[in-house]
């Protein structure tokens, strides 16, 4: 089957397909249609990841269908994003023995451990602990990904000589993730010590005038340092995605 | 003339002044009216402070006969903030020679400088270069109201080595003034660092998501630092007047 | 041990401690690696403060953690904020017989009370009875702190004969922490009475337009008064440590 | 000709007037249409008041039309608010003799002053001198409409001092009408002193967290005195009408 | 017992009272100090009103406590605001017979109904249905101040049909309580139709981009429609207590 | 009865109905006083529509009566909306054979579908499977409203390929309400597409910087597609009316 | 040429148009490369409309070389919005005799005017005089659409006296635009009478509170009268673009 | 001389520097002090980039004096960003023949052009032509930091036809920066389609709702499309900034 629209209407225009074969192509393959969901079985090759379920919002029911539907075409490695115990614990009999969940990232990876193929390491640093869950979501999503990954938690700026003790570590990686709340100032000093490129992730830890994380999120968009963009508050899943594909660049894969 | 409310009422109470002197000190003497406002010649008593005119919104004509209301009641020492150069150049042929105009803080001192008699230094640190005129309205605030000032400029957090160096110069300090735009970082890591109250300032710089201000002012709320608090946007007097107090405790002054 | 970055710099340049044990003294020692937070065991002598835990975001067995391993350092003076009357019983048996839980504040001083060693006194002022949760963190933070603290609750200006009976009292401060939601007018009429410096604490105290604190925010950032500065919403503890820090001045100390 | 729509479709369904008769009293008799404007002739009679334009988004040219038109209907008295000196001068040969120009007001009054048949004074006062531009929108508003008005500037908050002497004159008003920019404190302190109905108006005065009038908006709305309403931000003459209105119920005159 | 502080001040003077009894007068006689709150006795001579307690935010034992020293203070006339039916529950066996609880305006009156003594009626008007508790609190208020009170209810603006057989109810007002959420339309309409003041109250009814009574607050302030003035969110006890002075004019009860 | 109020009033001047009569039908008809909500029985015949109940702040007994006192006037076809489950239950004894909830869109419609009678169909887009609550909504009205319905569910604009395959579907719609939370990219898409009107939606999915709703509504508002309109978020409901309204322009009805 | 992507894609796969044939159509036909902007020819046939040019942020320069290049492929029919005066004066000489200016508007119509030929009128209603800029804008716009306009300014609902003469003139229509600035409440009251589809237009007229149109877009927004949906603020050209497409329904004039 | 702080701190300690050279090193030699700024000479080392000057708020003397501190410190690659016309007609003559101003840009470079020696393409993508000024500093400055660039502007979504034909140019960048104003859907769909990162740019093009960019801002962060990450409004300097590094991976050079 066609794993690129681009190339199926070329194909289409050649002759090589039929309209009746590229309709089908592109109306039936890729979508299963579970009345609830167009679950997309092309999304792994289109984008070059394994397949992921947003489980907020959807029924441990619906959970557990669309991965079977995924299963059934093959797809073998699944992450489970925004999964709270409960859901899990009702999916848990359906899963088998391959589904491993983390709580305090609040995801599950169905099909096992995924050997590091990326330029690097991302390193996933946090300002304090409260910071935690968000870092989890985006290091098991990292892992996920294919990624080496290395946590340095706690390391927040109100008191300098907590972090640099780890500056090798953070020249060390190829990628940043720094995650934090509050003023969210982590971003920008880590920005400034570092020589690669940095995401950076608000969070809503805070109260008062942190407005849900809207402080952090502002701090991090103002950072001063050059070299941090920034993903939605509380999105470590994000924060991953994009750190992965910055360590998997095409142009690297082709030439290797 | 009685210098104190509280006290007056006492005295009133005393019968030792009348109800009509009583009335004449609380009505007529501390203001001298000038129709458009109110000159209060009783505030260098009430508050320790030399007297300060707000110039904003005011016209050249009208600070003038300010000033000559205040100079006519024995007040020699006299700041003006928030002067353009414009206004100052009208005024200049009326202050005479003992009044300088600083044209990066756009504010002019009347009486000459002041001998510092605080408990230590004020350090006022920035950000970057485009919050000086913010710090020098702090820094010449702070030496009208007899303060020595370190001023440490364009330290900003996005590059730790320009901070680092200045370690020691901020650990001398009794109190420090953090100004600086964009996210406001400054404050939470000159905040980690120091070891004495920190003032924050806010400033309007920057462009974009940090919206007049508002983005650094949050973090600066936020900060996860201990020892730090806050003043409005651009108020580098109003961080100066309460550093300045700071620096010149109450009960200092009655011990020694 | 080096108890001061500086210090452990110039040592180790100087050559009197070797890199290993320089590195060790940086990376190793002021941190106890408990998993999931990085205890600091110098942030007493570096900012002369007793150790403090903020309960909020954590489990009463971790906070059970961080105290253990405080206390088999050396620390004995402990105050844990933020920490409801939950976690608090389920901690109760494991704090031996000085710890003291004050309900109102939702806070824990373990170790004692402490003999008052500032300056002067510090004075907290509520606009209203609602407030006052905020401000027994205040007070029993800068009472932990080492500071005389005078309470004035419910004197909120709409109506002055409430607070001009106390004129006297705030007239005897050496720092004054004002409290109050709503429009926050408190901190402007402490402002202007008061000739000491003030910290503002805006409450998430109100309804409707008061938008969580920010209507009181907003107006104790822009108070007409001089001498005023303001820390986030609901934040007593800030305001105390920051007070504290004015009332315990370093200069004051060497002279003495 | 029916000054009362009600009264009007009363008359029609009682036959008094004719169908052709309502309909030309409702749709044209109130308006003369001048093509750009509406300009209701019935309004004085509806609602009690001298004719207002509102000056500001029209043109000199277009103002002397609906003063024409007006004059032409018999209305003598007219007030033009949000009127800019250079509007003014345009406008002024055609004013003829008995049009007085308010420059700090931005207001021109037509038709001679009018004597006070109110039931009390309005008192109108100001934080700042910079309040006052607003605060003579509502005080020559007021006189327009028939108010003995007194005038209390620069009686801010901070410096209870300046407001204190001022207790008597306030406690002599009908309605007060308290304007302050910054963090509009003044509404509270005088709403928690007053016994009458205090009508509030923010202005834009002031910088940075002020954010144009939105914080001392947010200050009076929230504010914890009883008697205290909120008109639109720098809205001197919409606090005026309403005070007006108030100072001359309707219920008093029938009785009279 | 003096009931004015400004005439105390000037007793003092004159040594009809003694600095003795001025200083209790002025401290310990009008505030009974229940540890957590000052109960002010002075109030309904000061501002002319019965007493009101807020009750969110009070226990019901605090409730009890404070009703208990204003009735040994001779006040019977106590109006219990914010008050929930589970504090009333616990409440109801200590208040006695002359207690009556509205369930819908969360309000409880003791000491019986008020005869109405104001210049007129004030007309309560609501938007739609769920403004009714809003409302509610309002009239009850009003009554509780000596009012006679209108209610119209749900004739909100999208059906002009429902306000326009309403009119000569509108036009029988003293003033006029208008109380509306989502658009908050009904301000403008009755201030177009009003010859009376009106108090526009914005309610928290809606959803979405109502953002909490944010849109209706903002439309009630921008109201086109001279002679309307606003108050807080859901305040229906502030719109009531201001409608009331505004009906109980000073000057009148002086006159007649 | 007259349908119309303004016939009515031609009617009452022409003398074909007295003023009893007209005031009756002005006044009493319309209107079956429940005592908490005027029930408007001319609905239909003025706008068109059939009768609609807001179900949210009502309970299931004011519902009921409600519908019954609809019912007694001959209206038999009635929606419901907003109508949790738990209220259904409540209500469903009373309801009849002919009443069918929709637990997903949360509303409830009596009397039988109505044959389709509009122009053209309606399209109801979705980016996610989140949004379906409120297309539910949107589609049942619309159902209700009498307009055949196609709903395109889950076809997000982040994998355009979902979208592409239905743009035949997209151009046989006569008008297309898309729906859309987080950043409501879909309104864009849609309206670069269609050659129809297409009504926006925002819904409250997603989280962080989403702001309940508040992105995708600023998102649609800018849309850079022309023929894009947008109602409040979560709107369902009013999206479908004025679809409706559309799909049955009233021209066409008169023409045919 | 082919005008339709859809049909173009289909005659791909059919054979009909050669894939170099298709990647002209697709790529160089419809757009003229002028270097700064891709002129798009094929919009009238696409979306129905003649072709419309977005003056602002562009030169005088540039509008003349998107109007040459138009016209050379056989548009006839050219609108350009957001047009200033001084740039019409520049494009003028080029523009030749069949242009016309409409100040008010800022818009300039090349090509004559057009011939109604949509179902029925579209009534273009304001608030006030100071919205005619923005209704003018719409107004022109809808007739260059091919519609009949009705124009209906200044009939802002403070003075429901102004509004109801017109009452029948609203009924006429088959489409409402109601622009207005300051609370909007317009919008609420003419869909409240209103039986067909009504855009509404929120202005940034106003000021203090109104935020640059903010009030006026949430009351819109949140308007309790079905059958409203709103654009963004002073977007006349939008709101006349959706109800032309309303008023020229696909379904009808196929069938026709 | 050392180019690594890290590196030095560590021969500090080896004695391989004394710390008289270190203390040199660290404070003196990395910074020329100009007064007014901190010139960086060590940026280039450290973060691997050509010396960036941002031009906002410096007068062209100060510009031209921290180009001459840079040229005399061997730095010859130079980029001027945010310098206006003005400015550079002023510094022109003192910048020698190797200078090229780009006046779309509002930036000029100095020391001729880069070769491109990145891993692949940065694509820079607008969605209308009023975003190119943006565009054109993200552009200019990947290039200056030795990046191919592509430039596909004007390809809005709001006209799908426009960006489906640059696919496959999409589909060959290494790195997507996505720039739009008013909704930023452009984000959105390129995110969809891309297999690389994309880094989104808000503008602040666009009127009413749009905010100043803040609509545009809003959608990108919440953005469905994974692999999108955000910068500041109109920061086209920071998203190439960060762009390069991606396009630049150390792993990759270090294996080169």
């Amino acid at each position: 089957m066609e794993h690129n629209i681009h190339t199926l209407l070329k194909k289409l225009a050649e002759g090589t397909v039929s309209v009746e074969e590229a309709e089908l192509a592109l109306k039936a393959a890729p979508f299963v249609d579970l009345g609830f969901a167009k679950v997309d079985m092309h999304r792994k090759i289109r984008q070059g990841a394994g397949e992921v379920i947003y489980g907020a919002g959807k029924t441990a029911e619906e959970i557990s269908d669309i991965i079977s539907a995924m299963q059934s075409h093959g797809q073998e490695h699944i992450l489970i994003t925004r999964l709270s115990e409960e859901k899990y614990s009702a999916l848990a009999p359906s899963l088998g023995q391959n589904a491993v969940y983390n709580a305090r990232a609040g995801l599950c990876v169905i099909g096992g451990t995924v050997r590091p193929d990326g330029l690097g390491k991302i390193v996933v640093a946090t300002g304090g602990t409260s910071d935690i869950p968000v870092a989890e979501e985006a290091a098991a999503t990292a892992e996920f990904l294919g990624n080496e990954v290395l946590r340095l938690y706690d390391v927040g700026v109100a008191g300098l000589h907590r972090l640099l003790p780890h500056v090798e570590e953070l020249m060390s990686a190829n990628v940043i993730i720094a995650i934090a709340g509050m003023e969210g100032a982590l971003a920008s000093v880590v920005g400034g010590l570092a020589d690669c490129p940095v995401i950076a992730v608000p969070t809503s830890v805070g109260y008062g005038a942190s407005f849900g994380g809207l402080s952090a999120l502002l701090s991090m968009l103002n950072s001063c340092a050059s070299g941090v963009s920034v993903v939605n508050i509380d999105n470590g899943f994000g924060a991953a995605f994009i750190a992965s594909r910055i360590n998997h660049p095409k142009m690297h894969t082709k030439k290797a």
